[in-house]
């Protein structure tokens, strides 16, 4: 999504924003700006360009060509308005005094934007973030403050702003509704930052904007105002990650370096979370008479996280025989979900910003759910807002398809379940322990698959040229092939599609022909033979078979299969956290070999702030 | 699927066989076959072709050519094995002398086979099919019945069997499990058919086997016995289908047929169970303190019908907000479904003889639920089964493509939730009377929609170039937009997708492209901003747009959409069963201009009647 950066102090403003802005490539955006004052000319310069970062910064001359120590920068992904220069950010009011950059969107624009058109106030671009702009200088009348809350009053939807003023050389004004946004506080400087990544390199003492929250930025220091404009003192946290983390590690893609983490990163999850024999969480106040009372969980996510929500429904039913209703976060914040005091709802995020699965989070505490977030990034919304909250500690992903991601979520919710089930005793001792033991193996297991790479390089090879491809599998496989086609799809643009085996034959076998792919999964066990006959299915009608299964049925799928990827055999409910590494190389192959821009998808953002 | 007739009787046989197959192509099939008793060389005369039944019936001069009064016919479905002459049924042993025509799988003919290699048989085919023969004959020693019954206790799956051996040029052996089989009883004459309509034309009368079941079929009468071969009498029905009903009425196709019926459908659907101004069952055994006491809804189904209950859940939770899953037949019948005595499971098949809408019915009444079965064809496997039945009244559907199984299916489930709503309090009074009114108007309303066909056949010859299609929609729109989405797919061959619209921006985004299209479905009025604010988002990356709306939107819509379809305003939950129509059209127009064989789409079948 789109990334804000902000900085005012005694340096020069431009090489700060651009370089801020570059730490920020990773969220997917489409286009960049910034505006800094000039005090020579007392205005405002503005620059913006369509296209990667480094065509603003070429321009720029890495911004040793703009004077000026205060600025804000943007890199935008469109939603209102196609990517162009023209309504790339920041977005300026007519006289040029106002800029703004914005994050999220404004919902009634349209409206706005015809009364200020019927004022006679004339627009250059198709955003909604201009509407924004154009209004506070309508409203300004000498105090900017004044301008500023008059139009947080009309404004609807999500936002995070930072603005400038002409006429206020010192200072910056920040504005957080839905949509992330951070400050750091420098010595003799401050910023302003959409991620915390972008200014890491120069503080690491940040403060988290709340919701309705508006902050003034000096070169002294920061105040922050709450919705009536009462001030309120901000607590400031110290960051400890580190930024050499996000590099990728001498691999040629993000993407790459992160399925290679995934061994590390399951340990980091898994292993500090048994102890004695025992699932066992730190810092967690979920009762045990809670979880007995519990009627039903309801987990909600987006995209791979939601996939890992469809595997998730499996392990917990079966282990703890509690009924558990997967939805999308988009759909289950306008479903009027049966939700109620009994319900837990587990949502999950990597970036614990995702805007979909916030509001769904709130409707959730809204109707008197208690929520559990699994998320990876620390102090992010949903983690703050959520009643209880299991970290995944994947470290930082910067490759938009989430890979490590995906496995620490999913080893997260395992650990969950089998804590469930032993507290409602619907597990027996001997299984539980057989399944804590294979989840310590796990990074082991997929260490071995990961060293199979050069066979999923060769598949790659053989098929990439395709431009339709099915994933097929029943139960916990077609869950995990819901996965592996989106991973697939996202980086390589091909068209693929998941489906529970049964349910081809209801349509889609239509579309199968000679040389057509499909993907056959087959790692369940008490499934093969039903996998096995749906391979034989679809090879009848001419289909290439590129199958998954286990060492211990490889021999069997070779004779049918025209291709087999094979993993470790594991306890049953395990089998996705392996299967799904050889799906991830697949994609990255694919893509690579089609030469797509792999850890930047087109189109694509790594988080998702926007509805 | 794969069909069978049998006939034995006084008449040349080959004629009656490839007239009665002739009434089951409508099921798919790929290859054709017959077996006859020549009485002159005291042999069976085996005809097989792959391709249209015409291949076959030019070859035997349209019967003629093939002497003998008794014999079995067969249309193939492949599943073991490709589509071919040595693959078609019938199967014979390899003496020659057995033939067997087979509807379904057997499961373990892998292990069979080899069984039999080893004991120096050969064989010609893939099939599984052989194998029964093979069997039959491996242990027959003079007995017939017998040797059918020692291979009965070793076959394992899904079959419906007929069986013609030249040692026995007086009978017809009929075997059936989990497959559909009907006799048929004549004068002087008997028959053997996989569905009723390939005999209708001879006889009205008769007698549906049951699971286990074998009959033996001779020109004076037909003898059933049970599993251990005990004699059973059969009871005799009478079938008043008219077989004129499945003609096409002039129009092109059958899919176009039925599409424009809809309106009369869903009257005899509806209007029947409407009196006073509340929903009235007849026949109908569940009672009110069941619903009272009734936990739980899982509407389980295959395809189109799950398709419905996609909707189901929306109204149903709405109404009567009890929680509703629904699952893929396919994955319920092997995921350990939490299911109990106060779960109603309510089964939704057009046939009501898919296979594995069928396995799970089975497994629900296993777990102790109720069942509520909502069929169109009376008497079927399911419908009996069942212990509950609501039948659509849709009249015989003949395209392979469900329309007017949907559009009844779901105003039966739209009358249910409003029932039960009742029974709970759950609906406001003046609601339930709105609606309960507008569903009487839906067939006028519907009418409208299709007096404006031109206009979707316009859009379609616009888009039909396309392979790659995106349906996108929020909540109901979501639903129905799974719907579309495979209507297109089974009939076109177009990869075409459905997505809930918040969806789109975590994965599939990256697809679009300049000229894409996507058909956006905007109806539900409640998030009809959403819906706007998504197509702003798919234009501005460049994709075309054609939307579907109400009449109410519309005007808003034509701004920004490239083309768009129109439907009255009615109640919000009622609005998929008239946005249906203009997708079924635009599925068809599109197929039409593709050149595609709408009726009889590659690879797919009317009733899928196998794993």
């Amino acid at each position: 999504m789109c990334g804000i950066v902000g900085y005012i102090g005694k340096e020069q403003a431009a090489p700060i924003l651009l370089e801020g802005l570059s730490r920020l490539e990773y969220r997917g955006y489409d286009s960049a700006g910034m505006a800094v004052y000039d005090q020579d000319r007392d205005t405002l310069s503005v620059h913006k360009a369509k296209g990667r970062l480094k065509v603003l910064a070429d321009q720029l001359q890495n911004g040793a060509a703009v004077k000026g120590t205060v600025g804000i920068g943007h890199t935008r992904w469109a939603t209102h308005g196609a990517p162009s220069d023209v309504n790339s950010h920041p977005q300026v009011s007519q006289s040029g005094k106002i800029a703004v950059v914005h994050n999220g969107i404004i919902e009634n624009y349209g409206e706005l934007k015809s009364f200020l058109m019927g004022k006679g106030v004339s627009f250059l671009s198709d955003t909604d973030t201009e509407v924004v702009a154009q209004l506070i200088e309508y409203f300004y009348q000498g105090d900017l403050l004044k301008a500023v809350g008059q139009v947080l009053h009309r404004i609807q939807g999500a936002y995070a702003l930072g603005i400038l003023c002409a006429d206020y050389p010192d200072q910056i004004i920040a504005v957080r509704k839905d949509s992330p946004l951070i400050l750091g506080y420098g010595d003799g400087c401050n910023f302003l930052a959409s991620d915390v990544t972008a200014i890491i390199k120069h503080t690491r003492r940040v403060g988290y904007m709340e919701d309705g929250e508006l902050a003034v930025l000096t070169r002294e220091g920061i105040q922050c105002y709450d919705r009536l404009l009462e001030p309120v003192d901000k607590e400031i946290s110290y960051v400890d990650w580190e930024i050499d983390a996000a590099e990728k590690g001498g691999y040629e893609h993000f993407m790459f370096k992160e399925i290679m983490e995934q061994p590390q990163a399951l340990r980091r999850a898994i292993l500090p979370r048994i102890r004695e024999g025992e699932v066992c969480f730190e810092d967690f106040g979920l009762s045990q008479d809670y979880v007995r009372a519990m009627s039903k969980v309801y987990i909600v996510a987006c995209g791979s996280s939601y996939h890992v929500g469809m595997v998730g429904k499996y392990v917990l039913e079966r282990l703890t025989r509690r009924p558990v209703e997967v939805a999308l976060a988009s759909e289950f914040r306008y479903m009027d979900p049966i939700v109620d005091g009994s319900t837990l709802v587990v949502v999950i995020s990597q970036s614990g910003e995702t805007l979909d699965t916030m509001a769904a989070l709130r409707e959730a505490k809204r109707l008197g759910a208690k929520v559990l977030s699994i998320v990876n990034v620390v102090g992010s919304s949903i983690a703050r807002e959520s009643d209880e909250v299991l970290y995944t500690w994947a470290g930082p992903e910067i490759a938009v398809a989430t890979t490590k991601g995906y496995s620490t979520q999913l080893a997260v919710l395992d650990l969950l379940a089998l804590w469930f089930a032993r507290v409602l005793g619907t597990v027996a001792p001997e299984e539980y322990h057989t399944i804590l033991d294979e989840m310590t193996r796990l990074p082991d297991k997929m260490e071995r698959v990961l060293a199979e790479r050069d066979s999923i390089q060769y598949f790659a090879s053989h098929w990439f040229n395709h431009n339709s491809i099915f994933f097929m599998g029943r139960n916990l496989d077609y869950a995990l092939g819901l996965e592996g086609s989106l991973k697939l799809k996202e980086i390589s643009y091909i068209h693929s599609e998941a489906y529970a085996s049964g349910e081809l034959k209801h349509g889609t076998i239509s579309l199968v022909e000679e040389g057509t792919l499909v993907v056959a999964l087959g790692t369940y066990d008490r499934l093969f033979e039903k996998a096995m006959s749906n391979v034989v299915e679809v090879k009848a009608r001419g289909a290439d078979v590129l199958a998954l299964t286990t060492e211990s049925h490889s021999g069997e799928m070779e004779k049918t299969a025209d291709g087999v990827m094979t993993i470790p055999d594991t306890h049953e409910l395990l089998l996705p956290s392996l299967g799904v590494v050889p799906l991830q190389l697949f994609a990255y192959y694919v893509a690579l070999m089609r030469g797509c821009d792999i850890d930047k998808p087109r189109n694509l953002a790594k988080s998702v702030t926007v509805e």
